[in-house]
């Protein structure tokens, strides 16, 4: 992988393979800006599966990790039917707050197509903010 | 309006105009067939308010209209910042179904750009099957 | 597989998995009905791969599967992070008409969760009808 | 209007009302993050066509503003069904580069809901960086 794309040491992350949906393209024949965010929200998803605490139980046991920041950098565009990976990283995380950031890269892993990172508080189901027991904290930086 | 294209002789139909949003076109330069189900959706939204009954105060009192089946012909295209006309008619209503039909006109009303419908089921917050109040019935075909 | 569930004949389908990505859910905490069109479409996408006849590679020649007819009925909910069984189905192809069914079940194959079809009109770039070519046209039916 | 909210002293900005539609619900009763570039996007549009340069025609005379950043600060949650304000500020133009930044209020203008930007480079119809002509990048900062 070019060293110049990645330079976030983190080893907090994981990494897996998406392909453009058509209805994800726009008329200017690329995936439109608004699904990166949507890409980012299932490698949060595909994160927490890897690290046995799936982001459904946590919202079964009544915590949400609500967005409250998210932000993207578009290098090169996506097209219909390409393949690509994302790699997620786990960049803070405390009781109260969750900062992941994102790389996407062609399949090759040579070009860097987009980078960005959610920023995410934790509430109840009152959406009050609140705090993640020590377990659910530890089981997500594990 | 051209006759053939509504051949709906139910008065209980409210219209109003609606505009392609870039992000609903997709590579072939044409609104994503997706969206007019979107379409239809804020449809019986803006029905529901003119009968002053919005839907959010149905799913407050604890019903839902659930969507158990989906039609739509498209018969033209849409573009991006295309002004279209909807006209949404309440086709049927008991306590425990509701059908509504949709037609999209170009601005002018003069073609017929697709038709549809939805049909939907009553349940509570539970997906339990059960049956609307008469009050709320009574408004939504006033 | 519940038999009475797929009573589609025909041996020209494919499989494969999918997930419920939670932007994909709505207040009511189920898929909402507009995405199974955009399932049906990464169906019909997959089909093509499997047929050695890609649906970019279609485009690339001049030619557009444009959707003239939707149909989905939905029998039991999908929520966040479920995993789904999509089956698509070739119901017809003539140069000039394409029909696509479907049937989505739950991951255990047991139990419908939802059917459908699309219907396809072919169109050059310009958007005029055409007919698709006969290589085109057997591969797809392969 | 809360001044803290718009500390932003230029004049070049418009605003308009947009409604909560429930597709962009999702299981947190909220409307979804992704949601808001896509709200970001219709404010860029009307912005254009309050200028008397409808953004359709930009493209149509072969330039695009294709989205290298997008960024968002979620403040509060938008619900089912509820108006809000958007407002947009064309912060920077330059013939090959264009900045917006966004607000969005409750509807009685008393509280931000959310706030961000994006900017946008200048391509032609081949995704080559090109500049704008003199005269679109006037009419857009009129």
């Amino acid at each position: 992988m070019n060293k110049t794309a990645s330079n976030q040491g983190d080893k907090n992350y994981i990494e897996f393979e998406e392909k453009v949906r058509y209805s994800e393209t726009d008329q200017m024949g690329i995936a439109h800006n608004k699904n990166y965010f949507e890409w980012f929200e299932i490698a949060r998803t595909e994160y927490c599966h890897r690290k046995n605490i799936p982001y459904k139980s946590i919202e079964e046991q009544g915590y949400y990790l609500v967005v409250v920041e998210a932000f993207c950098k578009y290098k090169k565009p996506l097209r219909y039917d390409e393949n690509f990976l994302i790699r997620v990283f786990l960049k803070k995380i405390t009781p109260k707050k969750v900062v992941f950031t994102y790389e996407l890269f062609t399949k090759d892993k040579k070009k860097l197509v987009a980078s960005g990172h959610t920023v995410h508080i934790v509430t109840n189901a009152r959406a009050k903010v609140c705090a993640l027991p020590p377990d659910i904290v530890s089981k997500i930086k594990s």
